[in-house]
């Protein structure tokens, strides 16, 4: 991974930020500029300099995984070894604005470094510097992020093996994180989604130990993660034989899950991707059944920038990779929704969920 | 669950704290105050009212979940929601005083609140009121937290069937993580560590594609979460045939975790556990390998209050949980640890976690 990059894009990013260093506290943003993976840690960045802080637990994670800034392994508390770097790093500054992950660290924990830190140091709410650069994937970031929704998309198969009338939702669950493990996944990258019958109206239905029943759809929607990126997809099936209005709302899904995806290229706002899905469905009488946004950036995270919903004002670069899933959900009764991840390319899109989306019956 | 006891002691600790109202944006404390389960919504609560908002997608989850709370589905920012909802409220008070969850709500929400509500809302980093009530469990949740550690301590047995020389790491959390979701669980409590040979030595080393050496020791440190608390566990197995040495160490660590064990009863302070343990590894000359604390409080959360370590002062209660987890790293060499989740009782002690804790050789 490019990690020399992204710390240099960084940098180069503080100068009209106004800021002469900035506290890096979100994990997933220290794993992307340096590779830890561990669960505590810090990241100091001035314009020249990095240093990164964990603690006696980290020692040998921290030494094998991270690349570029300088590791400093402390007995005392993170925020404490930070304040000491940034102490003797401006040593000689009489004022430093630090920048810090406002949308990340908590209130408490802000106070905390304002109190170490003293006077000298002014600390800003510093814009997502970050995750602007994560919105924008590299050829391995998106290599990764292809392998993540091909292994995560051969968990459909297990699922369809075991979908029958009268097994428990977790069980189906069960069965596909067990494949997800044996190829490879280090964790699935959400609960797993195993919606049946009435229960599929509901967009969030975790797998419960309800059982599937003789007639009616399964939403599945899942991902694992692989290699640090994380897949999401999802596919929705149906136990029995659909009725004509089930049909039809399904084939209005497909629709309308197609026609945003078609809608991906360069230059376009998310905002014009999710109206394109609320179109197609509204020309099907079902938009007032679809009660989420159109989908998310996913990478490092399963929800990163951009939300691809209405209002939102983010123009399509290629390299970004977005999930595309419309649903529509009639309450009480039934519920289906279609995912894909998208990467967008310099003339278009690319779909990297390989599974297909015609209705499947069991 | 006694959801409505905990929100009157809630509402009756916001007079000493000073407090008009109190706003709970961490989720597992609105899990515990109302049974929510799902993943974005707020509770607002007064010294006589308390709402629960969320958006459309959890509409039918809130309304069969919550208990005790008006419930409030809204299209709006859930931020916005709890504005109207407090100003509402509080339209006949000239200055309230908001309490907010300081050590999880990010800066950056606490500014958009601010905002929101205007001049007339003082925002008050307030003391963790929620997590204080949820360090002493009741009845029904030692009752979960007692299924929750005889569930995951059945994994061993899974565990114990499948580590082999050559047997990769993953694989066995796999086939842990598979009984798991059999045997109930919603999902693992936090990512399964299996770490074997030198990589024992790491107390944070999550299972990786690492095959399983002919000698040396194997920690496994896992948990379930089963009806929405926390199992927390870990034993140390040897595959091959241990050295004296080796030999000597397993024993220092199940003397010093018992040791621990025993010095838990009502009126104790979390250090002196911590010291327990750390003075029975003194005496086998094995402390300064002991590079944790001791361990933490578990329930809704994997890591709650307290924290069982050198210098915190909370005094140990009845119905408090925590677990007891000393361990041994010899840094590229081996690493033990072994770990029991503790109940304190009104006489001393109750130990959940099933398990023998002798040296096991495969």
């Amino acid at each position: 991974m490019d990690y020399k990059g992204r710390l240099k894009r960084l940098q180069d990013g503080l100068e009209s930020a106004k800021l002469d260093a900035f506290l890096v506290t979100h994990l997933p943003n220290i794993y992307y500029l340096c590779g830890f993976s561990g669960s505590a840690g810090l990241l100091l960045v001035t314009h020249s300099k990095s240093v990164f802080m964990t603690d006696g637990r980290y020692d040998e994670q921290a030494n094998a995984e991270v690349q570029g800034p300088r590791i400093v392994i402390s007995r005392k508390a993170p925020f404490l070894t930070a304040a000491r770097s940034a102490k003797s790093n401006f040593s000689r500054k009489s004022r430093v604005r630090l920048g810090i992950e406002s949308e990340h660290l908590p209130v408490a924990q802000k106070t905390r470094l304002q109190e170490l830190l003293g006077s000298q140091f002014r600390l800003r709410e510093a814009p997502p510097l970050v995750e602007q650069l994560r919105i924008v994937k590299d050829k391995e970031e998106i290599q990764r992020l292809r392998e993540a929704a091909t292994v995560g998309s051969g968990l459909l198969d297990t699922a369809l093996k075991i979908i029958r009338p009268g097994v428990k939702e977790v069980e189906v669950a069960a069965e596909m994180e067990h494949t997800a493990r044996r190829s490879g996944a280090q964790q699935m990258s959400f609960s797993t989604i195993i919606a049946s019958g009435p229960r599929s109206a509901l967009p969030h239905g975790r797998a419960t130990e309800a059982q599937i029943p003789a007639n009616g759809f399964v939403v599945c929607d899942f991902g694992v993660i692989l290699t640090g990126y994380c897949s999401d997809m999802t596919r929705t099936c149906y136990v029995g034989h659909p009725g004509a209005e089930e049909r039809r709302a399904y084939e209005a899904v497909r629709e309308g899950q197609a026609a945003a995806v078609q809608a991906v290229r360069p230059g376009v706002s998310v905002a014009q991707i999710d109206r394109a899905a609320r179109m197609s469905l509204k020309n099907n009488g079902l938009d007032r059944f679809f009660t989420h946004s159109t989908g998310h950036g996913v990478g490092i995270e399963i929800h990163e920038a951009p939300r691809v919903a209405r209002g939102v004002t983010d123009i399509l670069r290629p390299g970004m990779v977005i999930t595309i899933e419309p649903g529509v959900y009639v309450p009480g009764r039934f519920g289906i929704r279609i995912e894909d991840m998208v990467v967008v390319t310099e003339q278009g899109y690319e779909v990297l969920t390989p599974a297909g989306k015609e209705l499947i019956s069991i």
